[in-house]
């Protein structure tokens, strides 16, 4: 189910050929009665935006928040392309609005993929219109298109929530240089809620806040990075605070996913900053200690090093003394005052040896606090970056 | 020679069992007649500094620039060890000072090695009066000095410049948790040059811009970074810019040498930017790319991806148009106008292969310019990382 989970949706897949080997690389979601819907997205902040983001943010602003499609190409960013990369995204948008009789602004673009190169645009303009054709409800297509948007994941990610009468559905696509400020990473949410575009976007930007922008997986920040969702409005209109809530759920669903898919990653750990001088200080406090290196190795050689968390904090650019300082690894305090205390060495290298390992990090000066989850560094990393080619 | 090549100094070097093996693990550098000299320093801005960055921060202040010795730990950082920590700093400053006839404030101290244990101080108590009897000007105690501070370095790193009449000697340990800033690093010069403590600070302060702080590791900052001159006056005085300028190139080569002899690292990378809007947003824009775990993989694997170059610049917070880019690696421009262009791709595939590549950004908006050297990132660091047990 997943984005066709709420009502007034279809998807569909195709394979285009971009990425080769018959895969699925071409997504769509649409309305399922044609007929444009109140719709929000968050684009990357990287300045080298790719075609696609300059594209999506003009047609959102043209319909004025809204949208009857979107569609997702994986293999190639359309990124380092220029001007023609521009024109290939919206030669796509125009072939999929002439097919479903709209116009070019109600639909949106993603691209994620390889940078630098054009996009085999008479390839996907071949497969655009079975893809149209064969959108639906079934979950099978669901599936498809989640699988379609996947570039070095592992795992599809979905996600679908039910509460109090209305409904999200989500997918996303992850793995490398997922960072704060949204790093390459997809996600496409659906609901039925009936939301206003405005109000759709604040609560879209609350919820990318305390999901996606709190995960972290090598402080890259890419140049296609998009979350979007289209609200249908049939389950009717619903209580702004539940709205906003389910859906910072839902991308939290969906952040833990990505993180725990990071690439070559195999260990997620929760880093905790408390006592901040502000949460804006305990967020950058927590961002810089899960963006380590030194740190991500040691979660890799599952080392309980306080140390390098202690020099971390230090040079965070917050409000520091070594002397109010605790850490704990799994609530179990190594260091209190700036110095190592005594402790069961024991539980914490079990602690450490699980999959998700819990660092508190207390300041003790005052009330900030924020959590930020992070991926180790291991060889895994190296062997999916080292080469493109 | 190094340390001693400038007249009017004296080193030595002892094994006093921190580092265990017999290896050493003390360092001694003081004034050949005893008496104290115009001393600078610069620090590490991490605020979790260790102990002997506070006391020596402390000594310099008390006595207006000048030292007699400095003296140099490796194997125990002493930092995250609080106020006995502290003690343990001036106790030993104290002992030296008595063995040289001397007060406690005319001597600096620098520790490097593992954060958070206690310095096993009545081992090194014991060592300090064969440390302080054997100081001498030979080449063999300046050697031996050079290499008791090392710690995973895998070369011993020296430099003596002869200029205009004045010399210049000089000893530093690099590796893990190099960035700029300053980050566990450590560097003892020397200079016959006579300077007044301010002029001196001025030029090492300069200098350390140009060299300690433009090479990147892995972008952390540690507790125990020191960069320290003392200036015996024996050569008379000296212009003020030849001096500045002969000590940036001594600083220049020793960051060289830090920055080949990375943990791990196989590759070193230079990141020129120019055209950016200000040197300053240049320089923020080199140490994005140099820091960018995507691109250390990419040197790490000879990878010419200039997409990954492309996302790191514009993400890095400064000015930037994706059409006035231009990258070029080992002088062959294979991106113009922010698309790829024809360019002798075995050319690059060769200049990749070699054991300094350089990278060419130039953001085509201004006049500013930086430079910025960082280490790749393989097998290597991880397993040098990922434990400290």
């Amino acid at each position: 189910m997943s984005i066709t989970f709420p009502q007034g949706f279809v998807a569909s897949a195709a394979a285009a050929g971009i990425k080769g080997g018959g895969r699925l690389d071409l997504a769509l979601v649409a309305t399922a009665d044609g007929i444009p819907v109140p719709t929000a997205a968050v684009f990357t902040t990287n300045l080298a935006a790719a075609a696609p983001v300059l594209v999506s943010r003009e047609h959102l602003k043209r319909s004025s928040g809204h949208a009857v499609s979107l569609i997702v190409n994986s293999g190639n960013a359309n990124a380092g392309t220029g001007r023609s990369g521009r024109e290939d995204a919206e030669r796509i948008c125009r072939e999929v609005a002439d097919l479903l009789g709209r116009e070019p602004w109600e639909i949106l673009i993603c691209s994620t993929g390889i940078i630098g190169r054009p996009l085999p645009i008479e390839q996907i303009s071949r497969a655009l219109p079975e893809l149209v054709e064969h959108r639906s409800m079934d979950r099978e297509q669901a599936l498809s298109a989640a699988s379609a948007i996947m570039t070095t994941d592992t795992r599809i990610k979905e996600v679908a929530i039910s509460v109090d009468g209305f409904r999200i559905g989500g997918m996303a696509k992850g793995a490398a240089m997922l960072a704060p400020n949204m790093a390459t990473m997809l996600a496409v949410l659906t609901t039925d809620a009936e939301l206003e575009p405005e109000q759709l976007l604040k609560a879209l930007k609350s919820s990318v806040e305390c999901s996606f922008n709190a995960i972290s997986v090598d402080g890259c920040t890419s140049t296609n990075d998009t979350v979007a969702i289209l609200a249908s409005g049939k389950a009717g209109p619903v209580p702004y605070d539940r709205f906003e809530q389910a859906l910072a759920d839902a991308c939290t669903d969906l952040a833990e996913m990505m993180v725990a898919d990071a690439e070559g990653g195999s260990v997620v750990f929760v880093v905790e900053v408390a006592g901040a001088f502000s949460d804006a200080e305990a967020r950058q406090a927590a961002r810089r200690v899960t963006e380590s290196l030194l740190v991500k190795c040691s979660m890799n050689g599952a080392d309980p090093y306080w140390g390098r968390i202690m020099s971390e904090l230090g040079s965070a650019g917050v409000h520091f003394a070594s002397d109010a300082l605790e850490i704990a690894y799994g609530g179990v305090v190594v260091c209190r005052g700036g110095v190592e205390v005594d402790h069961d060495r024991e539980a914490v290298r079990s602690h450490m040896s699980s999959k998700r390992i819990e660092v508190y990090c207390n300041l003790g000066i005052g009330g900030g606090r924020a959590v930020m989850k992070g991926a180790d560094l291991g060889y895994g990393y190296i062997d999916e970056n080292r080469g493109t080619s």
